[in-house]
């Protein structure tokens, strides 16, 4: 993990191709260091070439150099090449290092007369801010040892004399500055942050202290790299950045971690290829195949037309509403009259969530996240939700719906977390007559009331990420949903024809394989007409939504008139780095999904292999019997587990948004962290956890690719905090 | 330009390095190309090395290669270095072509059987689905030139024998095939766009042919790559690919050209460093860099104290709003009671678009623009216009205004263009007490209407884009701003505390050098409390928003609860890669806009070169020249130039957004442009155009950089096609 110390500067030197003068520069870095008054370590991890020249002990395999000690994140000196072809290879090996993330501090080369390499190359990192130093080259070797030694001496001395007057002087006191620049610009990210940043979702007013902003450095895989020097704790001795576990996955966009080389290199690819291309009437490969694996293989497979693209969830979720309702007001036209299309109103669920902008806030009640503008439209039912509450799986009914059972009790214990999830046989039990009871009363009387004309249904399939992350009763959700379609009597028996409302599914944060599963659709035995995809979809690189729409709702926008086009866009809709980015992300993922790790957890859960497990199965890369465990201990209220996420909800009599017990808990796992970070016991792998809270849910959310000790360590850690009362 | 010919496969040759085999593979490829039956051209275009040695005749200078030939967007052969430290150059080599959007076809090296990097490197690049083929090296050279002659001679015939059956073979197989597939990747991509996309704006019924798909295989600079292959002219003998004029700097987004390896380096780099950083409560050095350099340096220069993200122009303005009517709201608390909050209006002019989102809508009156909920809040004033006409320059004013003067009459012919942009002069004109007390009278009757409260003032300044390119009166927009500002009593002399109303300058088309200008609020002499940037402030790679906000508007949002923050915020909020790319954009935009170029650009305007000259001056890059004779023409309402902007309007009974005639105009150019770029005169600049009409206004928009050249062969086109009234 990445290093920084305060008394100790580390450079990294790379060369841009072998027999350029790594060791000999070096060297002389090295020299001048130790004459300057330093002290000077040295280390070689790696040399290439035959065994009999080897100046090294450990050697890596299968991977280049540049990626494998990217982790550390030190700062590097390049040394050129100063022969034919190398400015080429000079500024390609720049070049590589930039798109790995690397800083680049100084380029040294030999001063090869005839080629003059530096000559262009001064000039072209100069604009890069990156000072050129060429060193006379050394002499050609002497077959006489010790002739060579002596010869070899006098080059050094000469380069690097004891006057302390030469270039390769300047070029360490430029390392100098560099590090000490690093220190001061880390330090002072705090206070210029606090002074220029508006955080969204952030209450300034807690905002007390520099110590309360996360000052990221770096990251790589599941961690950051985060500045502590203004941690009481910090010391000269140790690290002034240390690793951090992105516990909730960067708001839940992470699909192969931080800082993948692939997606990085699919990002420049598309820009080099492109730029931006506006999209109405254009087509371009990034895009184009986007849209087909999307509405062919992908979320939209066996329902889906058309993929529209946006730019976030919020976006693509005002796209879908659009739809939806235009959808129901071309097909209801004459019952409405023009004047109410403004009063259509979505139904959904209390607790829904589909982001900030107004037409996404409209489509939800009012709570928490609410502002001026905001004006709740539609109505909410409040769902049933599945727990693990003492070990057991449980679906707790809302009052409403538990009046109607026999024996009016809220919380239903189920079979087992698999059977609550296999729709098709919950279909056969008793709650399915309650639940489509209650929910056509309830629609009957919206019918009768003086509400806004309801012209869509939209949920977030299976859980209800912001709302606190609710796990909605997934038989409630399809029960809703078949009533919806039989409004008008018996449903269509094509999916590509909707039925009764248009049904939005927002997947934005449970799709593309943040459960386990492609999408909710198999689990649910059911499709919508209208989708919504983004947060993983681009791997948690740039921002990208894609709403998916069935070739009926596409159809309510054809006319010879403009004016009924889908008059939405943005100015950087479809462009194709997001578009790039998004398919490397999903071919990366496909393979991760028919890896043997996700094997290996679905076993634990005891899912059998069949052909769609990505498809249905309930299973989760946290331990069953961990879960197990702490939905068994005191501080717990319940706990659930679902692909990537682990959810627990603390014993907390003021729950809800406002709630910190969640914060309280974490921050005692944040707390226990950093101490282990700055003195690691020996074979841990110490880090800390940057965390996010829903009141009183605490959840931790993995990439698709964390590694199974990374699980089990967070496990252990979780387990030990809640074990401790205190 | 961008070359693609149906019966003439080319493939462009890269090493590694210097001295890796690239004449000797190519030279064994033209071999059995030609021993295939092919006729074979080969051109050698630079080589490096000694003059002795040199078997060309061009030389290139100054820049890479890689980047001169990068135009021309050739599919490339990868020679790869077979020595030590020769997977390392070969890697780097094939990422430095990614990054400038090449497609790499093969790679080729010689079989070195003691490093053996092609065991490496093949499955390597088969992974990103690339063959490697090695070829067995040549002979060492013999002194004696014939002997050497018939060595050669011998290797050639080896490796590619009489009989057909060797690996080069099967490697010029794979070429054909590459070419092959992608001409029928390009004929497909109509045909599987319109069964997939649903593009934004489109009325897709009116999209009736492949033809009408416009398929963008690459871009470069201020060109698209088109292919032309299904149109009737299309014949083999010409390149299937065309350049295409970005005309509309794809929608108004690029600053310095499509494909900039800059800004793929800078998306490359910060994603390499970071991937992405969950903002709330954290920082990072592209999103500090870029809030700093706004909110001191950039467009909140003397007035701003802070900066919010989002992902596009819509969003930002999304935060806008919620900013002022809270800031609004906060302190009207009294006068307005809870339940009024919802019922908050803007102050705003018609015409005005600020985004697709209902809460960007909401801020619009109702038009062409609209669906289900959009609800406009608020009240339109319908604004003077300004307009060069038959040469002259004319302040346009609506009927409610012209009634109010002294003549009645709705065209005031102004001294000059530069005059009527100055607007401390101008406040001392009659037409000032005209507009004020208008709009104090129409204030007034607001507040004794039964509309809703206005609670802030939304202004595009200067321009408003989408509403059909009209260029607002300057001193309106000015007058407007203080009188909105002195309501209650006299405003606040701290540009930091808002007075009257919030108010919002919408910047996402004009700010950031759209129009020479940094931002709108030196010319107009007055500051906005909030203002938003978006567009081509990442350069048309990719989408990003910053909303800036005064530290009076900040601080409505400060308390000790965590509900009264701004509780706005989508997944990929400050990016790192946007943040970053951000920063490159303006990094070379502000060297651009010191540059001799807008000099010579403002000289022809007769602007002198004061020191703010991109703070206040209207001048363009079109020819004064040409917009004067431009105005006095038949088919011409009226003109504006102003930055990158030329705006034509033609004479047209049925005006708007569904007019078509600037579309038929455009179309001429188009078409006239297309038989050029099939048959190019020699000398000319061959392209066709890629245009956008907003109703019966023609528009272009240039980069910040496109040479003069390719302008004034624009105006000659625009000339020539008006001249000619069919």
């Amino acid at each position: 993990m990445s290093l920084l110390y305060k008394n100790l500067r580390i450079h990294q030197v790379f060369g841009a191709n072998t027999d350029v003068g790594k060791t000999v520069l070096t060297s002389a870095l090295v020299r001048a260091s130790a004459a300057a008054g330093h002290s000077v370590y040295y280390l070689k991890p790696v040399s290439t070439g035959p065994m009999s020249d080897a100046d090294d002990d450990p050697t890596l395999s299968g991977t280049t150099q540049l990626d494998a000690y990217r982790p550390l994140f030190l700062p590097t000196v390049l040394i050129g090449d100063s022969r034919l072809g190398g400015i080429s290879s000079t500024i390609a090996s720049y070049e590589a290092m930039l798109i790995r993330g690397y800083i680049v501090d100084a380029v040294l080369l030999f001063r090869d007369e005839y080629y003059r390499n530096w000559e262009y190359l001064a000039p072209y990192f100069a604009e890069r801010g990156i000072p050129v130093t060429s060193i006379q080259p050394p002499p050609e070797r002497e077959a006489d040892p010790s002739a060579d030694a002596s010869l070899t001496e006098h080059y050094y001395q000469n380069i690097v004399p004891d006057t302390g007057d030469s270039t390769i002087f300047d070029v360490v006191k430029h390392l100098d500055t560099c590090h000490t620049r690093r220190l001061e610009e880390l330090d002072g990210m705090p206070r210029r942050t606090l002074d220029s940043i508006w955080w969204p979702f952030v209450q300034h007013g807690h905002v007390k202290t520099e110590a309360d902003v996360n000052v990221i450095d770096s990251a790589w895989g599941d961690f950051f790299s985060v500045y502590n020097g203004k941690r009481p704790t910090a010391s000269s001795k140790t690290s002034i950045v240390e690793p951090q576990l992105d516990g909730s996955a960067s708001w839940w966009t992470q699909a192969i971690g931080h800082a993948h080389p692939a997606l990085a290199l699919a990002a420049a690819r598309a820009a080099g290829r492109y730029g931006h291309v506006m999209f109405p009437e254009a087509t371009h490969l990034p895009a184009l195949k986007l849209a087909e694996r999307l509405v062919h293989a992908g979320p939209g497979r066996g329902w889906a037309a058309r993929a529209f693209f946006s730019d976030d969830g919020s976006t693509g979720m005002e796209v879908a509403i659009k739809m939806a309702l235009r959808a129901y007001a071309t097909r209801a036209a004459g019952a409405l009259g023009g004047g109410r299309r403004k009063d259509l109103g979505i139904l959904g669920l209390k607790g829904s969530y589909h982001g900030d902008t107004i037409g996404a806030m409209d489509a939800c009640e009012e709570g928490v996240y609410t502002c001026e503008w905001h004006d709740a439209k539609g109505y909410w039912f409040d769902p049933p939700t599945v727990s693990i509450r003492e070990g057991k799986t449980v679906v707790s009914l809302p009052p409403a719906i538990a009046a109607e059972t026999g024996d009016g009790k809220a919380d239903v214990e189920t079979v087992s977390l698999s059977w609550t999830y296999n729709i098709e046989e919950r279909l056969q039990s008793p709650l399915t007559d309650i639940y489509r009871g209650y929910i056509e009363r309830t629609l009957q009387k919206l019918k009768d009331g003086n509400g806004p004309q309801i012209a869509a249904l939209v949920l977030e399939p299976l859980v209800m990420g912001a709302g606190g992350m609710l796990f909605v009763d997934p038989l409630f959700q399809r029960v809703l949903i078949d009533a919806v379609r039989s409004l008008d009597g018996a449903p269509s028996s094509a999916p590509s024809e909707w039925s009764g409302l248009p049904v939005i599914f927002d997947e934005v944060f449970i799709g593309l394989y943040r459960l386990g599963l492609r999408s909710s659709t198999a689990l649910l035995g059911t499709t919508p007409d209208i989708s919504v995809n983004a947060k993983i979809l681009t791997g948690g690189l740039v921002p990208l939504a894609v709403t998916l729409a069935s070739d009926s709702v596409y159809r309510a926008f054809l006319s010879d008139s403009k004016v009924d086009a889908l008059l939405h866009g943005h100015s950087y809709t479809a462009y194709p780095v997001g578009c790039e980015v998004a398919n490397e992300t999903l071919d990366i993922v496909e393979k991760l999904a028919a890896s043997p790790a996700w094997t290996a957890a679905r076993e634990k859960w005891k899912v059998p292999e069949p052909e769609n497990a990505n498809e249905k199965a309930v299973w989760s890369f946290w331990d069953p019997e961990f879960v197990h465990v702490v939905s068994k201990m005191d501080r717990v209220a319940e706990v659930m587990a679902f692909g990537t996420v682990l959810s627990i909800k603390i014993r907390d009599d003021s729950a809800g948004y406002e709630s910190h017990s969640a914060r309280a808990l974490l921050k005692s796992i944040k707390t226990a962290a950093e101490s282990d970070a700055l003195s690691p016991a020996p074979g841990g792998s110490p880090f800390g956890i940057h965390y996010r809270t829903l009141g009183n849910v605490a959840y931790f959310m993995l990439s698709l690719n964390t590694p199974a000790s990374i699980v089990r360590d967070i496990e252990e850690r979780v387990w030990t905090v809640l074990q401790n009362r205190t």
